[in-house]
């Protein structure tokens, strides 16, 4: 009874960008490059590396401009930023000539819940949506032929810290607004680390039924360590985008002290074991990890890396 | 695309036993009788104790009779110890007689790997199961119509820390002679917690040719946070029963500092959610674990028990 799972998986690594933001401890500048630049040389072809919101709500990534002008560029690697609004899309094109075309991504989000996005974003659904409409005409007249990898991200796919279960049909329906603005792919993301495996059929049963699989990535949490059961879920109706978390960095931002983001070394290790390509060196993210434990004034969650840690790797 | 799942899952608490004797920190007596008690509220109905092992050798488990003899008795609920050898078993015979004959169980323990069983038990697989022979031989003389529930034990029944990649046929030629001594179910130990799930679609796809899905366990550990993602996999095959240990309590003994059995919170939190009965309270099992954690010199591992914590449970 074999499953049919994809024969590869690419990998979106979010350390950098949904780890650190979610962590209290500040990094320095130099060590978030230091940690991007380890990540780059890992095999990864997709680093989230920072976001250009508003340092005053996010001070956590305050450095987001020096971050994306200091990085190396390795090539076959897309360096994404989070953009939230016309503002952060300009500090964004101020620092996105020095990468070429192909390792150029930004990410616009919004959520499947009215109440998390207006508490996130101060902004309805959508008027999120005709934000990102702005952006992406403004990207058409400013970049042309040179557009960058558009990526959406919706929140609270499954479960609402404010409204509770979320109805499938509401993230299909923000899923198709986003496609129809011209975004690649889009991230579905368990906020909170609710999920179980049949919330994810339940969500991949609708949103599949019009939209093709790979368009669609999953950004899971860990919060109640269910996450590889969901990535195998997922796989089985050929999802084959997942974002995870170096080390397992981040928190959940509505439960501090709990797990957060699914961690890379983890998903590495299962999609290892299972002979699905993914690229990526699981020892190299491990050390990326290692490079920026220092900073966060708690043990990594990632439980591979502490296993390798455990036998001395 | 609805995965067949099971309607209902019976869980076996392994943390008083298997967690508590991979712990390196010692658990007064009365601590462990009154954890034992608070797991027997939860609705559990099968509680693996306590081990009658030699207590030079593994000296957390020195008071096996004084636990035995003075937990409380819940009806509907198996107490269970496991027995190495035929002085182990006449321990275990002085304890037996103030349980009804319903709560009597005992676990029969062996391996996959001939190497692993050797260092383990210093005997090899064929010896093992000639001192089963011994145990339930004596077993039918003595209590003839009143024999206890019979487990079987297979560790390293995916990986040997010392063999690699343990052989599926092995696997099910090892449950087929414990079956044929007489065991009421075996439980298949993933003991270093190597396992994916494709892993456990060849062991699953060869123990199940012979062998009903019904007489069989899987004893998880959660190593490299793969475990949920074996369960879902598992319960696909029509495997019910599954193994956990309260907290996460445990460690995996080839890997000092390393995650260890699946938590029953973390395995509770997942079957809750995919609707899958139990009949066991999460509340109460995390308010066992919580009673125990004062004794252990780390944070329990299991993630929703933190999560239950963060939220201020």
């Amino acid at each position: 009874m074999k499953s049919t799972v994809p024969a590869r998986v690419r990998i979106v690594e979010v350390g950098p960008r949904d780890g650190l933001q979610n962590e209290n401890d500040p990094v320095p500048t130099a060590t978030k490059i230091a940690f991007v630049d380890a990540l780059s040389k890992s095999g990864l072809t997709d680093i989230e590396v920072t976001s250009f919101v508003n340092p005053k709500a996010v001070p956590q990534m305050a450095d987001a401009a020096d971050v994306l002008n200091s990085i190396e560029r390795s090539p076959g690697v897309r360096y994404s930023a989070l953009i939230p609004n016309l503002k952060g899309f300009e500090l964004w094109l101020g620092c996105a000539g020095r990468f070429a075309l192909d390792q150029r991504a930004i990410a616009l989000f919004t959520a499947a819940s009215e109440t998390f996005n207006r508490r996130n974003t101060n902004a309805g659904i959508g008027e999120s949506i005709e934000t990102f409409r702005v952006i992406t005409d403004r990207l058409r007249t400013d970049m042309a032929e040179e557009l960058p990898f558009i990526r959406g991200y919706i929140s609270t796919a499954v479960r609402c810290p404010f409204e509770g279960p979320i109805e499938p049909a509401k993230v299909l329906d923000v899923c198709s607004r986003l496609l129809d603005l011209g975004v690649d792919e889009v991230s579905l993301g368990d906020t909170i680390g609710a999920a179980v495996p049949t919330d994810i059929e339940r969500l991949l049963d609708a949103v599949l039924t019009e939209i093709d699989a790979r368009r669609i990535a999953l950004h899971l949490h860990d919060t109640r360590g269910t996450a590889l059961a969901n990535v195998v879920t997922a796989m089985r109706y050929g999802i084959a985008i997942f974002d995870s978390s170096s080390g397992g960095l981040g928190g959940c931002p509505f439960a501090p002290g709990a797990f957060g983001n699914l961690a890379t070394e983890d998903l590495l290790y299962m999609l290892n074991g299972m002979n699905i390509e993914t690229g990526v060196d699981l020892t190299a993210v491990a050390a990326a990890s290692e490079s920026i434990r220092a900073f966060i004034g708690h043990p990594l969650a990632s439980k591979e890396l502490q296993a390798l840690e455990a036998a001395g790797f």
